[in-house]
């Protein structure tokens, strides 16, 4: 078994990367003993894996009296304050106290509003990461940024706020759809592009293994993605400075799942594309070679992923929602962009006119 | 002018104690340049004091034209997640980005609504408190707690984050009205009661000095609470130890103000009988001294507030509210109770019979 260790400001914790973590008793005992525990998990979710889950932390020590499982409609339409509020009032209604665990069992959308509701509930209550797909695995579930969405802005609402561990099983991924496990690709290309080079050359030479899933590929990609979220997660916990750059490509992407409507796109769909803008923009204002552009452009293909938006998608209503983009700050707009491949920075006052120029 | 600082663990804040703070322009300077400002206050304080504050801002720097004020309706009732969601949305159709600062004019509830939202919005704004009872001054601006309530409990959703500094102007309680001001006396004699036994001596000589509103009397008695305050927070930010030790009465407290349903009595007045319960069951549980109810009982009856709950307040109902209390842990019931006046502790596994014996 691989283990991590995340170690941010505010709270260290680890990260278990191997099969078969679903049914290990012995890494939830010191988690479960003693408290009550709500699975927070969602209807797609529930029938494959809660109760496996819940009969472990039962063996683990865990009352199964305590032991509960909440499930949230499917989607990310549903990362709402309206769900949230359907969680607290399951919690409240049941008797959690403030020394609950809770623990989420799913993709981001379960991930961030799990967390962002143990980051509220009573003013905070430890919760625990299983993430189910490839893209939580590797992104959403490590770090600690949790937030559900608002009508104007994704992840508008929310908290910087640890998990108490990270349990990845890379079994759930056998489950998977093509489509959710090509978009989690998306993010493991993103850590290779910003910081990465090696990386990025591996995923190159070893892109046919991922898109057949096999085991040894894609345990080392995980492991080598989180580590390099944990590297920068432990440098700045809070984004101010270098965690920004792992919303490489996600300004444009937000603003393409807004105006799609969140749910016609997945994330990783959004942040392909995005990062494809965000290379062209890169070329323009940055000197990325071209090279570059399409060695990026090409893997990201080859992992079955977009790489443009439809012509018919309204280039005024997509600038204005990267206006409101969480990295601006005080009427600047930042971007992040690519010097090389592996070297991203953070560009302050991009134009309107040079973003219009690469749609 | 007094100042002083709260050094918690995760930052470090001033207080200032002084008449005429919401016309100090010098002391806003730092606070606002550079950056949208949203005042959030109520209907109530919005006419009295908005405009004001607004045109401090404005002359110590700020962009009149960031400065925006938003005015919720007045009332513990409307400290709720769909007040919250009101904020939300106003800041995200004003383009409020990470960088902005809100500042909270106004009382117990608009301090608490406004940190939470500042804690949530964009998974994180600075706020500023400028608390106008005297309740929120010696207690709710200084500490970083922050809610909203739940049907089925109050303070239930929250954060532990604190404000970049909290601004105590002594004039604003001349609008205060009485009972306001009775309220918040419950919790300046809270803190002589459960550390600071001088206090309590002092509180018991100077009472009629305090209903007269005497500035003198009311600069210290202010500043002897914050003092206290702030060394608890000091200790323990996240309540994980000494820090429930403020919780003094709220127990009975917040279980008499969700039967009476919020708003019957105002938080201070429910305080006050809750102290006046908790002593008579530390008489029983912690060998409190007769005399010491006594004096507890007859400075709260001076200060004009509430030292019990009426006979036909269900008392099944109460027991159940206190047993969702948020200080409980587990199952086991905890209270805080006096061995003193000056001294208070955490007790454990108080049982129900206890409690129903004090009623």
């Amino acid at each position: 078994m691989n283990k991590l260790i995340v170690d941010a400001a505010s709270q260290s914790y680890p990260i278990y990367i191997d099969s078969g973590l679903l049914t290990q008793t012995n890494l939830y005992r010191n988690l479960v003993q003693n408290r009550g525990v709500c699975i927070i998990t969602n209807e797609t979710v529930a029938p494959l894996y809660g109760s496996i889950l819940k009969e472990t932390l039962a063996k683990s020590g865990g009352n199964l009296n305590q032991i509960e499982i909440f499930v949230l409609p499917d989607g990310e339409q549903y990362k709402t304050l309206a769900t949230l509020e359907t969680i607290f009032n399951h919690l409240l209604q049941n008797q959690f106290d403030r020394n609950s665990l809770l623990v989420a069992l799913g993709g981001g959308v379960v991930g961030d509003i799990t967390g962002f509701a143990a980051a509220c509930y009573q003013r905070g209550v430890d919760y625990l990461q299983i993430p189910t797909t490839l893209l939580s695995q590797v992104d959403s579930s490590v770090g600690g940024k949790t937030a559900v969405n608002h009508a104007l802005g994704k992840n508008m609402i929310g908290a910087f706020y640890q998990p108490c561990a990270v349990m990845i099983d890379l079994d759930v991924l056998n489950t998977l759809p093509d489509r959710e496990y090509a978009s989690g690709l998306a993010e493991v290309i993103k850590y290779g592009a910003i910081r990465d080079a090696e990386f990025f050359c591996w995923l190159e030479a070893n892109i046919d293994a991922l898109n057949r899933r096999e085991q040894s590929a894609l345990a080392y990609a995980i492991e080598r993605s989180c580590q390099n979220k944990a590297e920068i997660v432990n440098q700045d916990e809070t984004e101010t400075g270098i965690r920004a750059l792992l919303n490489y490509g996600h300004t444009f992407a937000h603003a393409f799942e807004i105006e799609l409507q969140y749910g016609t796109w997945l994330h990783g769909e959004a942040v392909s594309a995005g990062m494809v803008y965000a290379a062209k923009l890169s070329r323009q204002l940055c000197q990325l070679a071209e090279d570059d552009v399409e060695r990026l452009e090409d893997l990201l293909l080859k992992a079955h992923l977009p790489t443009k938006i439809d012509a018919s998608l309204n280039r005024d209503h997509l600038l204005h929602h990267m206006a409101l983009d969480k990295k601006n700050q005080s009427g600047s707009r930042r971007m992040i962009l690519l010097k090389r491949l592996g070297d991203a920075v953070v560009v302050k006052d991009v134009r309107e006119s040079e973003i219009r120029s690469v749609f």
